[in-house]
Order: structure tokens, then C-alpha cells, then sequence
């Protein structure tokens, strides 16, 4: 894949300038991206923010994307956008992986009873049970295998090895990553005296539009009524979300979080990796949480929100760590100590 | 599906009772189960606690399974139980997802060696190795693989994309989720100054009857002697069990718990999310741990147990976290300020 | 397998001696190995401290391994080694699951343009797509999926159900097991006011020789630039490697371990269970954290880390837990006692 430079620029809508006289300027070829220390001379770079104006101004690339103004700021030619770091990824579209050409590989099996849009490709062993509906130009990669009368929306992706299971809904234009599972059974038992009976998931997972969904992520289905990804959402790799959840639109995942039954997350909002969230809360729209972050109660007040401790070296931490389970003790005791001193005086 | 109110009734050995007359009550037409808020003419729901009366006085179900004591809260028909919430779970099997019918599909592959029982399932691209044992009515879904010699008990059910090493052996009744991966190698290396030595992981993986394992959880084989799931334990999505660990009949481990080697826990034990326990630890019978709680030293006391922090807005935790690293050194201080004050009195 | 005593004391240039006389000693013959407590008489094991002598000393092994300094110990028949440890490891391989014999199993799609080494094995409906090239004795097992132009070094083994995206590089004699995923996309998206805009991840995933990469892990592919795993690292399960990480030759990592984006890590470094790493991090060499450290800086010195905080009864924890949001106050406090006290002097 290579474009002209000025392609670029008008497939950016970009303004495209050189302080130095650059013969055939238009015709420049662009064979890929590059962070701007590594990009080499056929490829296109981008500035983000002024913190990076030094390393990009020794860059060997072709071009770099900026803004406005940061243009007096080098000497090699410039595509000036408005927001450099989206340039960058409406430009990542036309450097990506093609998407594979329609077919349906005569080693997969798909029901005849399965609904196969236009345009869809279906990878080599992949399976398609009965009934399933697979709209318009879905990509449906080796090996994955989508249970009976779940729907797959235009133009979503599936790579190899994803489970769906059945009766799941999953819209358009979504991505989803090998090992994914979606709808699998929420984790329902009723204890006995005898050990516990198993409570069957009767409800389904009902994923929006534009969702990524990463590698070997969970998605159970819902115990009653439907686990729910709203458009927009987007979930990074190992996410454990639990039955009866509700993910908010445009709210993103990392790695690792995982949420119990039940929560409901607003949207907009951001989780960093291996955050828990306890079942039945409610996170409302616009919170954000670090990293490990052990949430156990509803939080509806928009903000940045933590819990943990710092790292040390263990041996320090292992004294402080120690101090913690006498907590409340120290606490009674700075109490009895200021009861004391309030006497003296 | 749907069943008569008074099949439903039989089924759960209920009473049938009603409030107010209602004509043709034992042939009601119930095709589904929903909570109290959202159910529908045609629907049965359950109250499982006196909290939730209110919410399930308003209910459009059909009727509702109550205990006894709650009968003269409702109008509309009851079956009246013990434990509605038991009666639920048991109810819910009569509206599951049917199992597949007996069949080997054409496009699996299956060892001639292998001994399938009777009405067993084999799905479309499985895989069953050399000398598998698969016992009557087991369900092996769509792109699982079993490895050689692995045995699979009478009723057992593997959804699409499970991994069962050589050598591995399951139950009966069990339920496996797709992506689990049950009898990968356990994580033992020998240093060398040159770098690791790969401990083969000589031992297996058995698992008794009526366990269920969550999609995506990795269950490793023993180094030497085998790593053991008793019977009704139920393990969630994204857990991790290492090698030789043990864990006891009907305890339950949510989402994305971490074990460490050749750790045994107890029966009737329950592990909120992402906890992590490390390895050659003893957790005995009925200890439960909230959620992301790190548990370093066996346990052999009947109770519930947790670590880590709470929550807070991010500029207050981190201000306290910050004071953490300082609290043996606050410990150190107040012993000091109660000394001074001892020499003063 | 059965091996004579002899020939594995050859194996692992030790030494065969034995206290008491022993009829036949070099044949006696050994078909596997175990822990001293449960070794059979058929069965060898091994002494790797001076802490199980007493364990070993009533073992029914055939034969111990045991260092030059703990020949007085026993009377049973001893190799003696330098490092019982590693000759463990090393013997391990004896006693292995043998590898599949070479086969393209009929059931799997190798795509022409494939190249396909010698000795190769490509299992029972596997995938192979364009331009992939297995090196000699490489073992792609069943329903795994290789997608275009990745390369597979000689010997690496990969087990049932893996998914390797396409262009990533994966080095010789690696092992990797099921449900792992190498190369999907790293989790990097560009905000506006209407959601998030993907950012295509150009990069791969370059893996050196002889790395184990546990089940269900994911790999990330590079935004821009590859992530890479050196020669000799060790992952384990359910571990989370985000894009343009870069893991250290040597270096062992826990289960579900989660590392977020651009992260450094050194050489024989070792992260314990479930430590979670933020982004744009360097790790020296030489690194250690305990299990569930939440490390949010980078750290230079070689050394042991930890954070996090014990577990007690949750009663007790609940009382601490509330007094660690105090402890800034609690800290200010001291303060003025502290000063209060100085006035009174």
C-alpha cells in the first residue's frame, strides 16, 4: 500500500505545506506511519502535542501531521489538521490489514437454515448454526462458531476462534478478537445443603454498534432479561463482564476489569486495567477509575476515582503493610492521645 | 416452550393458590420466566425475600412462586414453596436452551480409536483424539478438541472452543464453557544461569461430577500427580487454576480469581473476583473472601475474610496512599508521643 | 516409558551409588517420576533441599536425585547430581507426552502459497492461511489458526485452538498453549465529541526462541512498531501483554498479569499473580514484584517490590480499610500532637 502525498492530505482534509521547496511535493509516496523517531523516509509522522515538537523535528519522515500551530516549527513538509492524534487514526484506516475478500470457505459449515448476507466472508472450519442471521459484509474468520439464531450485524468482524453463543445480537460494524466469548452463562447457582443447583441463563447478551470487543473477553448472557453493551463501548482483552450487565456508550474497558452481576456503567466512562466492580452498583455517566481499582459501591458523581496502595520495595512495604491491620487501633490511639494532652492544658 | 400453570406447579411440587377467583387458573399459559418488574401476562416470576414484596405487588406475571409467608401479600395466582429461589433455579431448567440431538457431524474429526457413548453430540469441526473416552450423552460443541485419552463423563456438556489436553478427566454432568482451556501445562522452570529449564508437566487434571467452568478459564495439568476439581465445585469466566492445586466439592470461585501452585481450598469455600491466592497454601472448609482480596497465608478459620482499600476521588486516595508508605514510621511516632506523655504525668 | 536406572543416570551424567547393596541395580526399571511421599517402587524422585531429607528418607521411589552432600542420608539408590532441581527438569522430557508424528491432517486448509517445513504437523482442522511459513517440526495443533504471513520458527509448538493474527513472528522451540492470542489489536482509540475513533494497529508481535506463552494470554500487536517477547521469557496463563510492550529475555510472568501500553520490562525479571503494570513504564533487569503489585512508576533498581495490603476477617479488615481514607488525617494529627508536646517541653 502506497499513497501520494497529497492524496493524504485530501483524504484529511488537510492543509498541505513545506517551508523549504520540496520538488514534486504532491507526488511524495507514503508507504506507511511512524512514530516520528523511527519513521523513515517513505513514511508519514504525526505530532500530538508539543512535548513531542523535539523528537519530531529530527524525524526522517516524509511528512508529519501537526496543528496549526506548530507549522513555523519545522522545516519538512506538513499536513496541518485540526486535531493531529485523529488524523492519525482516520489515517491508520487506509494502512490496515484488508479485510478478506467475500466467500464462504467450503470447509466451514453454515446451516441451511442460517440467514448469509451480501458480501460476507466466512473463514475456513468456521461454523454457523441454525437459524443464525449474518447481515451485509460481516466477516466471520476461521474457526469461530456462532450458536443457533444469533444475529451478526452489517459490517462487524469476527477473527478466529470467537464464540458466540446463541441467541446473542451483535450490531454493526463491531470488532471482535480471538477467544471471545459472548453469551455464556452468567455465574447463577441456588445454594442447597446439598450443593448448589444451577439457575439456566435465560436471557441473551444484546451488543450495540461500533463495539470492540477484545481477545478472550467474557461476556456472559443474562440470567433474566439481557446483558447489554450500548454503542460505541469499547472493551479491551481478558474483561469478565458478568450477567445482567450494562456497559454505557463510548465507555472504554481495559484489560483484565472485571465486573459482577448486575452493575450498570453510564457512559463515557473510562475503567483502567484490573479494576473490580462488586454486583448490583450503579457507575453513573463520565467516571473514571485507575488502574486495580476495587470499587464496592455505587459512585454517581462524575470524577476520577482510586483505591490500592503504592508500590515499594517489599521490605519497607512489608512494615507498612503490617501497620495497616493496626489501623484502627493507631487511630484510637492519636484519639487518646489528644483526649490527654486536652487535659494538661 | 410453554407449560400449564398446574404442570409448572406439579414440576415444583407447589401449591396452586389465588387470592381472588381465577377462571381457567391451571391452564395458564406460562412461556417464560422474569423478574417481578419486567414479566408479562405470560410469564412467571418468584419472590426470593420480603425486600423485594413491594416491587412484586405491582407485577403483570402470571403469577409468582412465594414461600408461605408471603402468601396474603398478592392478589394474583402463587405457587407457594419452600424456597422460591431454589424453585426458581430448578424452574429455569424447564426453559434452557434444548441440548443439541445425538449426532457425530460429518465435519468433526474423531480419532478411530476414540469410544463414543450413546447419544453423545459431536459438533460441527471437533476434534476427539486418540483413545478418548466420551461416556453417553455428552454434548462436545463445535471446534472443541479433545486430546488423547481424555475422558468425558455420561451428560457432560462442552460448548464450541474448548481445549481439553491429553490425558484430562471430567465428570459427569459437567457444564464447560467455551475458550476454558482444562490441562495446560502448569508454569515450572528450572533457573539455570543460562536461563529456564522446562519442568514437563507430568501429572493431569480430574474433575469430579456436576462441576461447572466459566469461559476462558485456564485449568493447568499437575508437574507431578494431578491437579483436582471436586465434584460441584463451580468455577467462573477467567480464572486461573496452576498446577496441583485442589478445590474442594460445591466451592464456588468468581470471575478472574488467581490460584498459585499447589494450593488446596477447602469445600463449601466462596472467592469474590480477582482474588489472587498464592501457592502451598491450606484454605480449609467455609472460608470466603470479598472480592480482589490477596490472600498469602493459609487459612484454616471458618469466615470471611478481605484486604486492599476502598475506593475514594483519586486526589484524596492519593494522598493516602501516599501516608501508607509512611505508617510504620506514624507507628513509630505515637509510640514516641506516648512515652513523652508517660514521663509527664 | 520405562527407562533402566542406568541409562537415566547417563542421561544426567550422574553418579548411581547405593548404600546397601542392590541385585540388578543399573536395570532396575523406572516409569516415572514423583514426589518422594507418593513415588511408587517403579517410580524415581528427587531431594532438592536439605528440607524434605525426612520426607525422602521413608520414600518407596526406586531411586532418589540428590546432591554430593546428602549421599549419607539415604539407603536407597541415589544419582547423585549437581542440581537435583534442573536434572528434575531435565528428566521431565524423558517422560513427556510425546510430540504428534509429522502430518497435514486432511481435515485442515493449508492455504497454497503456504510453505510448509519438514516434520511439520498441522492437526485436525487447523487453518494455515496465505503466505504463513511453518519451519521444520513445528506443531500447529487442532483448530488453531495462522493468519497470513506469519512465521513459525522450528519446533515451536502450539497447542489446540490458538489464534496467531496475521504477519506476527513467533521464534523456534516456543510452546504455546490453548486459547492464547497473539496479535490482535492493541486498545487504542482516538476521542471525539461522538465516540471513539479506532486507531488500526499497524504494528505485529515479535516473539524470540524458546518463550512459553501460557492458555488463554493475549498478545497485543504494536500500534505503530511491534510489541516483542525476547528469547527465553516465560508467560504464564490469562496475562494480558497490551501493544508495544516489550518483555526482557528470562524474564517470568504469573498469571494474569496485566501490563498496559509501550511498557519496558528487563531481564530475568519476575512478576507474581496478577500484578497489574501501567503504561509507558521502564522495568530494569533483574525486577521482582509479589503477586498483585500495582506498579505506577518505573523502577530502575534491581530489587523486590510489593504493594497491596493482607487479609484478615473482614470484620477487622472493614475497620482498617475506613481509618486508611483517614490516614492524611490521621498523619496531620500527629503533627500537632507532635508539635503541641514540643511547646510543652
Amino acid at each position: 500500500m502506497s499513497y501520494r502525498l497529497i492524496e493524504i492530505a485530501e483524504y484529511l482534509e488537510a492543509e498541505l505545506v513545506s517551508a523549504s521547496s520540496v520538488p514534486g511535493l504532491d507526488d511524495i509516496p507514503i508507504s506507511g506511519i511512524a512514530d516520528p523517531e523511527s519513521a523513515m523516509f517513505d513514511q508519514i509522522s504525526f505530532v500530538s502535542s508539543t512535548k513531542y515538537i523535539s523528537a519530531a523535528q529530527n524525524s526522517k519522515a516524509a511528512a508529519l501531521i501537526v496543528s496549526a500551530d506548530l507549522v513555523d516549527s519545522f522545516q519538512i513538509p506538513l499536513l496541518v489538521v485540526k486535531n493531529p492524534y485523529l488524523a492519525y487514526a482516520q489515517l491508520s484506516a487506509k494502512f490496515a490489514e484488508p479485510r478478506p475478500v467475500a466467500e464462504v470457505h467450503p470447509s466451514s459449515f453454515v446451516a441451511e437454515t442460517a440467514q448469509i448476507g451480501e458480501g460476507v466472508y466466512i473463514g475456513a472450519n468456521a461454523v454457523v448454526q441454525d437459524n443464525v442471521v449474518i447481515a451485509d459484509n460481516a466477516v466471520i474468520s476461521a474457526c469461530s462458531v456462532i450458536g443457533a439464531r444469533a444475529r451478526i450485524g452489517s459490517g462487524t468482524m469476527l477473527y478466529p476462534n470467537v464464540s458466540i453463543y446463541h441467541d446473542v445480537v451483535i450490531g454493526k460494524d463491531c470488532v471482535i478478537h480471538s477467544g471471545a466469548v459472548i453469551g455464556s452463562d452468567g455465574f447463577g447457582f441456588a445454594p442447597t445443603k446439598n450443593g448448589y443447583v444451577k439457575i439456566h441463563q435465560l436471557g441473551s447478551v444484546i451488543v450495540g454498534d461500533d463495539v470492540e470487543i477484545g481477545s478472550n473477553t467474557s461476556i456472559d448472557r443474562g440470567a433474566l432479561g439481557d446483558t447489554r453493551i450500548h454503542s460505541g463501548a469499547k472493551i479491551d482483552n481478558l474483561v469478565h463482564v458478568a450477567h445482567n450487565c450494562e456497559i454505557g456508550s463510548h465507555t472504554a474497558i481495559a484489560g483484565q476489569v472485571g465486573m459482577a452481576g448486575s452493575t450498570k456503567i453510564g457512559q463515557r466512562c473510562s475503567f483502567g486495567g484490573q479494576v473490580g466492580i462488586a454486583g448490583h452498583l450503579e457507575i453513573g455517566d463520565d467516571v473514571h477509575a485507575l488502574g486495580q481499582s476495587r470499587i464496592t459501591k455505587s459512585i454517581n458523581k462524575p470524577g476520577i476515582y482510586a483505591s490500592g496502595t503504592g508500590t515499594t520495595e517489599a521490605k519497607t512495604w512489608r512494615k507498612n503493610a503490617a501497620r495497616f491491620n493496626q489501623l484502627d487501633e493507631l487511630y484510637r490511639r492519636i484519639n487518646e492521645l489528644e483526649k490527654l494532652l486536652e487535659k494538661k492544658k
